[in-house]
């Protein structure tokens, strides 16, 4: 069972917690925990030994911690997800094989795409694609079609696998620090548009992916993970792009583990990340 | 203050612990735990907000402890070392800079080599160096003279800044687990002498360097950290030992850190790092 | 057009072939020479402008070359291959989906299993799957059965994408330098099973892959690629296996990659990798 | 014997160049050559055995090389530099070590410091220290005096190591990409000052540095190196300053390796780099 908490700081309160737990004749397999000095903000992740519904232990909990707690138990047991496309396969393939090995930790329920290039391989995986098409509607419009689709789905994440339009600040405030983003370069370099290209001109040595939540700022959310490889003088913009998606595609791939289990906890604007 | 503990798992230690230190008003700044389930043992590093001596704290753990608990309060607040080298510069170069500039976390006390070359750079920075041949002396002798060095001084930890010769099971004893050694190759890979050659013929494409406690067995003591570089085919033998120098100084000077502010714990040959 | 060289080495060789290219007014988009001084060795990668066929420049470099020079040009525009399989998904998902997306530089052309479970995915990328079982068959038979198969395709590669059964010389000497094999440890470290167990025991702090081509020592190839990620204490023996996945899709795909674009030369058994 | 020639690409270069080896009886050991299409720019390096002086093979290659070529032979075959500091010692010791061993690649003629602090570990490794105290005087002068006392050594580069002044325009025109900087960023990100204290305010999940050629442009000049080290949430902004001194010292002594051994061009604000 896992357990996570976020609250303000106070003295005493990993001990008033394990003491609960202690109590409750639960054992603790792992407890990361992390105060954010600055901010005094306590973070908390419990993974301890219980078979069976675990709900009992919260209000027990609560009595013990302030009153603006964040309590999770055991918090979204199977994570379903929908994911946002356009063109490229890379990021999406690895989730859909993940997925159908049951690896990934979440379900995806659909997937949208802006282009219906990638309806064929989710065909293959069974899983539900929609094509929404960006042209010739306005944005509000396309927002709203895509927004019903995922409303029909309820999930608890969506995921921007390269999609590659920026959404609007009204659509995101639906889904608060609950759409990840990848980003094809190592944030905050390269912020915007043609990363690759910034890069080849800037004469980089490296280049990375950064997977964050999506925020009303462009590029701007929680960074969650990242990664770089090494480039050099022979790389032409479209090899790093080539390169470049390699790590993409891990980069997100562990930022959806990460956050799939529990281990990514977000405050002022930054994340707490017990992986 | 830190406070580090080790000991047998049982439920509620966590519960216990912290249960002490907030009798005691300590705030916990940071805490680092793990259960080694299949030893059944519990490793916990506590660093908490404390002025001036926190002796008095020991006994109140050691009354919620188990019988077996090993805990030290603040411990080695300044450690004592003395360097053990034969020709190579570049550790103990690196280690000197760090202990001039008190930013090694220990002080150097001395320098030992079986050959006089790096006597120059100690007498540079006024550290006491020995020169202790090997040859023309039995081994038996060799070592009895190093220790007798060594003894003057009783340090806390002995590092091995490339130190070529194997010390017998005799030397080892009266130091356990507090010789540090660099190796100059990702073990297990490459046990022994001329990593750099082997790693040369096997044409391997990265290289490693190994710091760990020195036991009984040849480069079989316990890892606290290992790093590697890239390497390729253009590399001879004598490219590996050049480029190898710098990662072998990186992760020397990594684990050092790592050891200093007791941030390893060993057991079952094995480390546990709170990294 | 690719043009690659190997043969032994004497003054003048590349004055002698860019001669050759200059006069047929091939332009050298990017050249790579490696002479292996110890062996005595040249190696050498161009990439020309050239459209059409460009078989009428072998003879031209042959005339200025020794006698034992191998030359290729625009070897094998479209490999193909055989994938052998055991239970793992993760690397063989990996080289479907790029084949699937014509990134993979190569086709494949069939996919044998020793297990079942990996039929599924092979048919919804609708390549071939063959289910030739190891058990209740001699060794001589299972191999005379896999090679049966592979001989109705004739695949200039065969790749191991976690197969998990040690083939024999006299299997292997049908195919040498063109088997490649994922070995789940940094070699030569941890040769043959269990690597991540013994990984585990051990107590490293980095775990790896090793990419290599098949010759009759088991896990003594010629080495392609190679990569690591960091581990700790609180990795278990199946923690490590997982993490270890990653790499090992990522190092086979980029050792595969390096072998489809002709970039890898083997000699004594190293490779030149031209990068 | 190294040769470095860059100048306008066209077809035979290559053939051209070696022929002229050839004849003159030189054996490459290696040659590494690159084409920046996009400036139609030719960059190539050669490592011949040769005894002896080089100089007799520049007027042949200008022969067949186009009239803007750059030839250098044996370039600067002892580097010379003057290193410019402020406060912080780790890369400047790094380098007085390097410098006092001779295998820095160049020799150390003197260092300026804003500050005096560092003025005892140049005497330890007799190196002269200037202290040029930047407060009391205005930019110019505090510029002109620095200037007086490099141009008494000549150097061939200039390197700032740590270094935490701002160089005028005027004074960088005096060393056109001689001068090289190290930046405590991933550049292009955390351009300026504080660096450590924005990348804390993202939360990013990377930190970086960046050895450079210095231009007009603040952090904008030619980068030759990069290198990253992973942080977490747990690093204050201090903590990452102090992670980020490792790899400072290890870009900054890999940028100096690279240059000094001949194997960084500059040509339009980007760097070829043949390491």
């Amino acid at each position: 069972m896992i357990i996570v908490i976020q609250c303000t700081d106070q003295v005493g309160l990993v001990a008033s917690i394990t003491a609960v737990l202690a109590k409750a004749q639960l054992n603790i397999v792992s407890m990361r925990e992390h105060v954010d000095e600055a901010n005094n903000r306590f973070f908390m992740r419990l993974d301890v030994t219980h078979a069976g519904n675990g709900d009992f232990i919260a209000p027990k909990l609560r009595d013990v911690l302030p009153a603006d707690a964040d309590i999770h138990i055991n918090p979204l047991p199977h994570k379903e997800v929908v994911v946002l496309v356009t063109k490229e396969y890379h990021c999406l393939a690895d989730i859909l094989v993940r997925n159908f090995y049951g690896t990934l930790g979440a379900t995806v329920k659909a997937v949208i795409g802006n282009h219906d290039i990638l309806a064929d391989i989710c065909r293959r995986f069974e899983i539900p694609f929609y094509y929404v098409p960006h042209e010739q509607v306005s944005k509000e419009q396309f927002e709203a079609n895509i927004l019903e689709i995922i409303q029909k789905y309820t999930p608890d994440y969506i995921v921007l696998a390269k999609f590659m339009r920026i959404l609007s600040a009204d659509f995101v405030k639906h889904f608060p620090m609950r759409i990840i983003n990848i980003h094809h370069s190592f944030l905050p370099a390269f912020i915007g548009a043609n990363p690759y290209k910034k890069a080849y001109e800037r004469g980089v040595k490296l280049i990375g992916a950064t997977a964050h939540f999506v925020s009303n700022e462009l590029d701007e959310g929680p960074i969650i993970a990242q990664q770089i490889i090494p480039v050099n003088h022979s790389y032409s913009a479209a090899d790093m792009m080539k390169a470049g998606r390699e790590i993409e595609t891990a980069v997100l791939a562990n930022a959806l583990k990460l956050v799939f289990e529990d281990r990514v906890f977000v405050f002022a604007n930054k994340t707490v990340v017990f992986d």
